[in-house]
């Protein structure tokens, strides 16, 4: 499949012809062709009445089509082969086997909302039967489905080319509950959109769908989301990214004539809590796997583990010693985009230079492209508690040390911390006083809570909360993977007293979908 | 129980000392003893302070707890007899046959929530088991469970003063998903608000809940609302009133240093489509019941029907003079507020100097306080479609017949209104054409379709939306009405790899809850 440069609007290449950008190998600095041609208001608007066009017939299209149409959409990045590892290697010089795991990762996520659309729970279908005969008055018949909330806007991750960008999680969501959906293609990664944007517009053609249900739109500046987020037919906006442009477009949906709801994943700090026993138990072990965890994908990740805490003392000095060796081991690597390492060769510069923070590990930025080494640092926790500063986001493989003086100290640094996506905790069986007064605290603070684990890697699946407390996200109600992701897209409508005839059938007696029904409140699976 | 002018917070009463309040009883202009005291920041701060000290011991609450609790605010209110729906008719002038109704309605609703709460499915909980031989990578265990936002602030709706005020839905599904409340009570009927909080302050005692589950605060001004709203403890807001006043806090509280979500029920005008056959089949029965429908409880229903949508001819034609008939034979009676009564006015007023718009009924406001006779009015569906003006809310018994010329006019009609609650069809076989084209347009803009009847009358119950796209609501995704209103107050978290000693019982492998588990994506329920 062949580059073109093209926006994709419907079935249509459009070259877009308010400005030029071009994709650029970090490792090398090397431009890389072709040259894309940036959309204006008259593309996005194109895109976005497509989707509104297509609207009625996608989200009422069958349960099996549409699960055939994200497989198919799969098989099709499958189909790719080589051509789309190398692109997305040569675009964000991630390593070409992590690209190929995302690559599976994407095609899993797909399949399984291919498997949650067909199972159907989420449309809550809800039946209330009448009761003609109830004092003092008669019950009418009542029936409850959710229906997608419209056309979708997507703003990829520069981070996970493909599992967070053109069919990633939200794009996936929002396809299986319904939503057509307007895709930006993130400048980091120009090529690697097209090509998966031509396979999601080939799946529509084969799926005989309306060729609104998905477009991809190119552009320099921010103004080109901030058109699309304006659109009248957009309806909700799916988002990974930075915190300030997270909180562009919460403002900018929010004071559109009719708001709509932004799912913005934005950032966080990911603190590992490692309580006394464990940290005393495996200390040395447990620096490894931090310093896996930290440096993996440079750093790049949501979940990327920014600060541990833990007591002062012996098992604690241990651990820094052990880490502090593990970190100077670890090379270089390609950041994402020259603007992330710029970030990131600054946040380490503040982090070095203010006055409580001991710098562990801090390497001299290289001459070559976007190269950037693991970088470690130690604070006291009566420091980060009156300058919370200390601990905030660095995107990339750096993280802080705090130590605390006591197990008071500790909880007083997970009160303190803003929200976030994730929670870490060593722990084993004689921490169980700290742990539990650790938990509730947590809970309220962040989306997931891991045991004996750090928080990179992303399980897929039905359990799974990738959200959080602002300001790790716009909306902690919602995830952004996993099974619960389609919630974010469905609204609920109630039919009262509709005869059968006009019924949709997830809500008929019938059951004709097969789908789980609660009918009088007690629900048939 | 005596009424002593005194807010509720946590068990104490505090007799707030920066205004004086006094309610009305709308149909005499007299004032009804005793005097309140409004609250300032330091009352606000005390009972948020409470209420996010009290939720980590109520959000833990046995189901079994929780409902019992519910269920007695039930009982409470039913013991309070006729002092309740004294004060209340005193206050609202509301009859009371109408709020021995509502009370039933409200004690019903808590029963509801009580029963959802014992039957769990609210919490999602959801397992997904690990898989230590899983290739490429093993698979963790990861567990969800849903647990309420934290502390909720309430403002209550001044046509609902027992359903929808201090033990109404908001507060029902609130302390059912396990989050404390502060209620602001409503100016309107400041003494039934006292002896509904009561009758919630002595349950949290009996109960042996935290003090802080339930406040009551009392205020003159908007300002008490917003110290609510931007109360740091605070973490969601539920509204039943103006547009002003719902979009008023969602601006403030998107502007905290943490947005919060905002419930607002706001305005709608509920339109009711009435399709050429069913019409010629019973023009003179539909009017009467439009005319019933529109002037139940003086219009003040957020689902009154404002707008009928019609083809012009000879049973529209019909339809007009029975509806003409009736609405003229129908009294003046007492409105809720003279403001709502003196908003009345002038909408009524501004709608018959409208030069498109013939007014059918129309009377002179009568010197008595706060009577309300209805009014009719019809307009051409051209004179709408260029001027949606012609078709915005007036609150009370007032309602304009939109004439058409013919079908596709008809579909403009449904096309271009904004978001509402509800929108009604009446149709017989032979309109299922046209029924077939309004329907996916009108499940886009509305929470509730209604076949053959009128939208007043919500029922409460397990399929009711009681919702709909902006402006109708905030947040078109919720309900504030049924079962899922629950939903509004819950976020998911994840557990990951947490030792079963440390799991809440929701998630635990033996189902000590006996509650519906989703185990490896296979409902138990």
């Amino acid at each position: 499949m062949k580059i073109t440069g093209a926006m994709l609007i419907g079935q249509t290449e459009v070259f877009g012809t308010q400005d030029t950008l071009l994709a650029l190998n970090p490792s090398s600095g090397a431009t890389l062709e072709p040259t894309f041609g940036g959309g204006g208001d008259s593309d996005v608007d194109r895109a976005c009445r497509l989707a509104a066009d297509a609207f009625d017939s996608f989200r009422e299209s069958s349960l099996v089509a549409r699960a055939a149409f994200l497989r198919s959409i799969g098989a099709g990045l499958l189909a790719l082969g080589d051509s789309l590892i190398d692109r997305a290697h040569e675009e964000s010089g991630l390593p070409k086997a992590r690209l190929t795991g995302e690559r599976g990762r994407t095609v899993g996520q797909l399949e399984m909302f291919a498997n949650i659309v067909e199972d159907g729970r989420w449309i809550d279908a809800t039946i209330d039967t009448a009761m003609p005969e109830r004092k003092p008055l008669p019950r009418v018949d009542l029936r409850l489905r959710r229906i997608p909330l419209g056309p979708v806007a997507i703003f990829g991750a520069s981070n996970f080319p493909l599992a967070f960008s053109v069919a990633g999680g939200d794009a996936a969501s929002a396809l299986a509950a319904g939503c057509p959906i307007v895709v930006k293609a993130h400048p980091a990664h120009l090529g690697t959109s097209e090509l998966v944007g031509r396979v999601i517009q080939k799946a529509v053609a084969d799926a005989g769908f309306h060729e609104g249900v998905f477009s991809l739109v190119v552009g320099k500046g921010i103004e080109i989301g901030q058109m699309l987020v304006t659109h009248p037919a957009i309806q909700a906006v799916g988002f990974t990214g930075s915190r300030s442009g997270g909180l562009s477009l919460m403002r900018v949906a929010a004071a559109r004539p009719e708001p709509i709801p932004v799912y913005a994943e934005m950032s966080s700090i990911n603190p590992v809590f490692l309580l006394p026993s464990a940290l005393a138990e495996k200390a040395t072990t447990i620096a490894k796997s931090y310093v896996d965890s930290m440096t993996l994908g440079v750093g790049q990740f949501c979940t990327n583990p920014g600060i541990v805490v833990a007591l002062e003392g012996e098992a604690l000095q241990q651990f820094i010693e052990a880490a502090t060796e593990e970190v100077s081991s670890r090379p270089a690597a390609t950041m994402l985009t020259s603007g992330i390492h710029a970030a990131y060769q600054a946040g380490i510069a503040k982090l070095s230079s203010a006055q409580p923070v001991t710098s562990l590990v801090i390497k001299p930025a290289t001459e070559a492209s976007c190269q950037a080494a693991p970088a470690l640092f130690v604070v006291d926790a009566a420091d980060v508690l009156k300058d919370p500063e200390l601990a905030t986001e660095v995107f990339g493989p750096s993280s802080v040390i705090v130590r605390c003086r006591d197990a008071a100290q500790m909880v007083d640094v997970a009160a303190q911390m803003e929200g976030q996506l994730t929670a870490s905790l060593f722990a084993s069986e004689p921490d169980d006083d700290l742990a539990r007064e650790l938990l509730p605290i947590l809970e309220k603070k962040v989306g997931r809570i891991v045991f004996n684990g750090f928080p990179t890697g992303v399980e897929v699946g039905w359990a799974m909360v990738h959200g959080g407390p602002f300001p790790a996200t716009s909306d902690s109600r919602t995830t952004s993977v996993g099974a619960g992701a389609i919630d974010r897209f469905l609204r609920p409508v109630s039919y009262q007293d509709v005869p059968a005839r006009l019924l949709p059938q997830a809500i008929q007696d019938g059951n004709p979908l097969h789908i789980p029904q609660t009918r009088d409140t007690v629900l048939k699976a």
